[in-house]
């Protein structure tokens, strides 16, 4: 739970500005260790999400998910596509971050739904960056079959998986995962920061 | 940029389950003192937006933006409805937020690009917490307006304008504005978060 900088950050993400160290921190590994978390870590996860902000706080955010330790797990992990089971068979958690599509207030479309539910997300993989746990999103799985396993009705997108879990060690990767293991790059900010009118 | 909680937190916004002050401490008022902001804590907030998560690290966030001291600020403030141009003018920097729609290394469409832009925006709501500045997202504005008066292309999707700005005192705003100046509630975890299939 401390603030200093992670060793894979020091080494791999230099900033062209100073930001808070947690959002600097925060990176996604795929090395976990197949260790359960409590109830209580994972409930922290939620509450953050909880309080990210929503157009209207109408709050479209949902987040359905499985523990390792129970039956279903095995249902999420099997809408994976093979090279994410390959490494999050070792989760401690499992999820599915949808979005409600309309407003509940009144049933009609909502623009920023899925962006909200991104601010709502980023809460989790920042609370998860605090607690020393990864959390890891997907884009990589069966979005038709999760539909249909989690009857999710047709009023919600679906956005993304998750896996959350405990730090394992790199080692036990697959070799080809243990050298991608490592913070990514990103554009220079001049790339996608653009003042006045849009230009390329 | 202290993390202990600030009084309008500490009174209105009772947690369930602890979470990282930096989270708990993020709220939108509108009350800005109409100052302008300097260029490095702005690169800040979009160094900030610049290390979120993203599928295969595309990236699909862009910002454009105008600070308050530059003639394209009238332009960006009257895309906004009159309800949001009344407290905004004294915003610091108006923003628009936009996505890539399509991936950019093969132009396939992105399932995660609103999902993804949001996550990047909660970083700098965050940064900005950490600043003490005010972040305000909207939705209140005239999305064809900004398309065209900002020049966006089609291939992006416009998703929110935000307000950035110093705080500035309570009374200063227009008193049915003064009223709704407290952090907002949020839905109990329970309604938002469901253990394996969904459920209303």
């Amino acid at each position: 739970m401390t603030e200093d900088l992670c060793p894979e950050i020091k080494q791999h993400r230099k900033l062209t500005h100073p930001i808070h160290p947690l959002i600097q921190n925060r990176w996604s590994s795929r090395a976990m260790s197949g260790e359960t978390i409590s109830d209580d870590e994972l409930n922290s996860l939620f509450e953050a999400a909880r309080w990210a902000p929503s157009s209207y706080n109408a709050q479209p955010w949902r987040f359905l998910y499985a523990k390792r330790e129970t039956p279903i797990f095995e249902q999420f992990l099997n809408l994976l596509v093979d090279a994410n089971i390959m490494w999050a068979s070792k989760a401690a958690v499992l999820g599915v971050t949808i979005a409600r599509k309309n407003f509940e207030r009144n049933n009609k479309p909502s623009v920023t739904h899925a962006y909200d539910t991104g601010a709502s997300w980023q809460n989790i993989c920042l609370e998860g960056t605090y607690r020393n746990l990864i959390v890891h999103g997907m884009e990589g799985f069966d979005y038709e079959k999760a539909k249909t396993v989690l009857e999710i009705p047709d009023d919600y997108a679906i956005l993304a998986m998750f896996a959350i879990g405990k730090r394992g060690s790199k080692e036990s990767l697959p070799p080809a995962l243990q050298e991608r293991d490592i913070p990514s790059p990103r554009k220079e900010i001049e790339e996608f920061v653009m003042e006045g009118k849009f230009r390329k």
